[in-house]
């Protein structure tokens, strides 16, 4: 069976995440939206699905995978789904579950991180809310990030710093890969001493970069570059230097 | 066994989700924070087991649930967890999907819905983020919440109008009447016509007050009552009216 993933064709955005696990695990699939079908754009065919009538199970939004007769929305639900079926996720429930949960965890920081850059919601131009973003920018790189990083870095030094769940790779350690590179692409400058203060977390990055199979898609033309509409965007103005942790009250 | 909710003690928040379907299953649970322990207030229990660095997988934040040697944390992963075992959800894996990407899409609501009141991130008072408010608040009544309970409505007319998943009653029908009361609360102007607009969705949350146990739940000291420190906040002047959809664009 031939999985179909649908996301948008122009950004790495939420279905890189899925992206990643269908490389990872050398699934046979097809990223609709990126296949120009006749004079119907890859973004036609995307929209013509969400707005389908028929689909007894609608999706709200991207990314979506078809799977057989199955249609299932929601990245971290996605990747619950694969990551049973490729082996890329504990198989006992509280493995599964726990693996899930850092998902979840990961999703939030997600939503966070592209509220840096649309603080007033998505439907602002980020032109039409730049000294509400400078703001949110602050108090993320101070707060937020080194929380959520903080956290991720301890579970993963908690098991031993190898993996981020059991004792092998997970659909969780590339989507940790994923956060880190966006975030390094996004705030260079506050990201610049994260490879001391996050040592695990850097060497799982270069650890996920050095699979095959990711190393192989990476240099592929199949991975879209990051840019300026996707969640991780860099523009100068928001990254300000982060501050050491002796330097944080 | 007896499980142990862990959530901040003084607003429904997200632990509401999770309290509501403890309450419909009838199990035995016990609302930690909202213990008081000698001298300990819930507040202190809490927050000493978000530091405990024993915890071999620790939760990023509140809710979590504790089901004897399980820590699950995540709402909608609970809800998930408790699914399964109180006949609260699908039991064939297409449905369970199906319900948890719903809930998960709900999760994105919520999300949402408090940002309104903190465009700017949690970590500023709503007294410094009024106007970013407001500008967030009209966007919000405008655009995304006709998006999201209109999905939620035609999904629930496509399942027959009785239940969002499958035949019965499950944990998603809970979460969608505490959405719904939520924002009868905080928007009671832009929710005036929200029975004639989403007319199933009002009946589902009429039919889950009126569930007995729900009801037991709601008129007890359990439930705690909506205020102006949870998700679901009634600000006089982020409450506009909201447009007919004749009137929208």
């Amino acid at each position: 069976m031939r999985y179909e993933l649908f996301y948008w064709p122009s950004i790495q955005g939420r279905g890189e995440f899925v992206r990643l696990a269908l490389e990872q695990a050398g699934a046979d699939y097809v990223d609709v939206a990126r296949q120009s079908e006749g004079e119907e754009t890859g973004e036609d065919v995307l929209i013509r699905w969400l707005e389908d009538d028929k689909i007894k199970r609608p999706p709200f939004a991207p990314p979506f995978l078809k799977a057989g007769k199955l249609i299932i929305g929601q990245t971290a639900n996605i990747l619950l789904f694969l990551g049973g079926r490729h082996n890329l996720a504990p198989k006992d429930e509280a493995g599964r579950l726990w693996a899930h949960q850092l998902q979840l965890t990961i999703a939030d920081f997600v939503v966070e991180i592209h509220d840096v850059h649309h603080p007033l919601g998505a439907n602002f131009y980020y032109e039409d809310q730049k000294p509400e973003a400078r703001r949110r920018a602050a108090d993320f790189l101070k707060e937020r990030l080194p929380k959520f990083l903080g956290y991720f870095e301890d579970v993963l030094r908690s098991n031993g710093g190898r993996y981020m769940v059991g004792k092998k790779l997970s659909y969780v350690d590339l989507s940790m890969f994923q956060v880190i590179a966006g975030l390094r692409y996004a705030f260079p400058r506050a990201m610049a001493r994260s490879k001391r203060e996050y040592p695990l977390l850097d060497v799982l990055h270069d650890r996920v970069v050095a699979l095959p199979r990711v190393s192989n898609y990476l240099s592929s033309k199949r991975r879209i570059p990051f840019n300026r509409q996707g969640i991780f965007r860099h523009y100068e103005e928001l990254d300000t230097r982060l501050l050491r942790k002796t330097e944080r009250k």
